[in-house]
């Protein structure tokens, strides 16, 4: 079975190519996973490090899922994923809702250790044995060693384009999707380790994007960013705005933990940071105003509201490099469908701009 | 006429998809370049900051492109290209082997202002109108700003994935390329602009990242870092022995001003630095050891031939993060073919995977 194959057998219900709407804490919750479900997508409430919340969560989306007239053909799982920071979140507070509400997909980022994410997927596992383990990766060597020992259904290899946390050093998916997935066939063929189903993430926000990650050889993509700009995003207006705003995202987002600090989300290891939109508390934490200082002016600044947003503002606007190419706040099922036509699109623009043996193009 | 095209009616003797040698500094001279040319790509010898050798360079060229049996169809121009770095070369002394030798492409990198490139496209397009004008970029803006101001031919854009020099601060190609793209496009709408045609260049080193550069939009690829594992790169083996050793790019290579501070290339902008594998004197540098001890320990490194590279060695070893992909030392004839065939497969492959409407994948 390829991977498209399993990917269908496992989520019935999507479209190919597979688009994922990837956990974002406090901000993809139950409306918007279960609008990229609508759309043939996966959805993931972001649970993030606080799972106090979670079985709430899951209620609503399951109250939403029952409400549309496209119910689910699956009974086995609720069609929807959750996403958690392995560090900051607690397994024990979580198996309960998982086990009753059976997530079709959980995805575990950022443990203290390969045997921390080993155990979140043997625990998940027995207490919800329907529900897949996808695990975000961001180097070969953590790709190697998590196939190894988690045995995941699902790698997602995140490019360090990513908005939001991910390793501190870090490739593009242009080199790192093909040299995971050499790296890990060669695992599986040398010894017997299951093959997991390559997600490709980081700065895709588009059709162009989503299909030269299929190129890569990636059997789907996940979006974060993109899906910021969605109707259903639990967002504020401020940050909503700053996403369409910037362009250039290579020269106007950085990785930094400037942001994390001034939050006081200091549970991070030093391997991972996050990657926003350049403000004023990123300026001015660079010309080396100190910590205390730039807390209290981000403190003030949190009580201006969707004005505390922008270059001049200091509220934090975690996005990717591809944010240059978002426009427009849509629907998220608008975005999962629109990304994947045109991402057909591209694939069948390739096919007839044939390349013939002897180098020139043919126009079939 | 679209941009494959342009392409071939441009330099008449590619094949599709184009495959570039990308210009490097003292290592890919005349017969790399050449090789490149026998495959049906284009070749480049780095000139760099000095065209003292220009002349010799292009005269070597000459003769082995004449002793081809493969010999050149096209009359007009020497059907290889020369890459500058403006800030460093002298366009008066530059000029004279152009005008002499006409060199299919002219590839400009790092002017200090615009109106610096714009003034040596203006003269090179004097003495030789044959010649098309190449311009490297790292953003949108740059794009922006160069295509209105130099008109180039060809816009090749690189990610910050790339090896050797270019922007501090950039994305990859991922959402980089249809940026540049859809802005330049909005130039050419609403500006009358001429159209440049777009190579992408950054961490490609094979046909998977070659065809997801068709799918983002460029109408070719340019590679350096691939070529450095080429039988015919001016390069010493304790340097090419490392780009087969390294792996996991992302993680062991860094962009950083290090290396030019220890060998003197201290010309370069703020905004530029370069990439290279991580070594002993990044390692220092990170530690705090002061400039002047760190530049001795390299001084007596370069006296210890190739045993002076590796990790726990001083020689600067620039390389892409796309280094982790590259195995084996190859003719660059046959890199060429290899990548370009490769990326047609990938091309055939998508096409097999034909996406249809309901979702599910058929094979043709």
């Amino acid at each position: 079975m390829d991977a498209t194959e399993r990917l269908k057998k496992d989520y019935p219900w999507i479209q190919t190519p597979l688009i994922v709407q990837a956990p974002m804490r406090l901000i993809s919750l139950a409306p918007l996973a279960v609008e990229v479900w609508k759309a043939g997508g996966i959805g993931f409430i972001g649970a993030g490090t606080d799972v106090s919340t979670l079985s709430s969560d899951l209620s609503t989306a399951q109250s939403l899922l029952q409400s549309s007239p496209t119910s689910s053909t699956t009974a086995h799982t609720l069609p929807i994923g959750i996403g958690v920071i392995c560090w900051g979140a607690s397994l024990s507070e979580a198996l309960p809702s998982i086990q009753s509400y059976r997530p079709a997909a959980l995805w575990l980022f950022a443990a203290k250790s390969i045997s921390e994410f080993s155990t979140w997927a043997t625990e998940i596992r027995r207490v919800s044995p329907q529900t897949k383990i996808w695990v975000q990766v961001g180097s070969v060597k953590e790709a190697v060693s998590i196939t190894k020992a988690v045995k995941p259904d699902i790698l997602v290899i995140q490019g360090t384009d990513a908005g939001g946390h991910g390793l501190v050093n870090g490739a593009s998916i242009i080199s790192l999707v093909p040299e995971v997935h050499d790296a890990v066939q060669e695992l599986v063929e040398k010894e017997r380790v299951p093959e997991p189903v390559i997600i490709a993430a980081g700065s895709i926000v588009e059709g162009r994007g989503a299909a030269a990650a299929l190129a890569l050889g990636a059997a789907g993509v996940a979006m974060g960013t993109r899906f910021l700009a969605s109707h259903e995003a639990s967002i504020s207006k401020g940050y909503q705005n700053e996403v369409l705003r910037a362009s250039d995202g290579g020269q106007t987002t950085v990785r930094t933990k400037v942001y994390d600090t001034l939050r006081g989300t200091t549970g991070w290891a030093d391997t991972h940071n996050a990657r926003g939109i350049i403000n004023r508390s990123y300026g001015d934490a660079m010309s080396g105003m100190t910590e205390e200082e730039n807390r209290r002016l981000y403190e003030e600044e949190v009580g201006k509201g969707d004005g505390g947003w922008g270059v001049e503002g200091r509220m934090t606007t975690y996005a990717g490099v591809g944010v240059g190419l978002i426009k427009e706040v849509k629907n998220a099922k608008e975005i999962v469908e629109e990304v994947r036509d045109a991402a057909r699109r591209v694939v069948e623009r390739l096919k007839l701009e044939r390349l013939d043996e002897k180098g020139s193009k043919v126009k079939l």
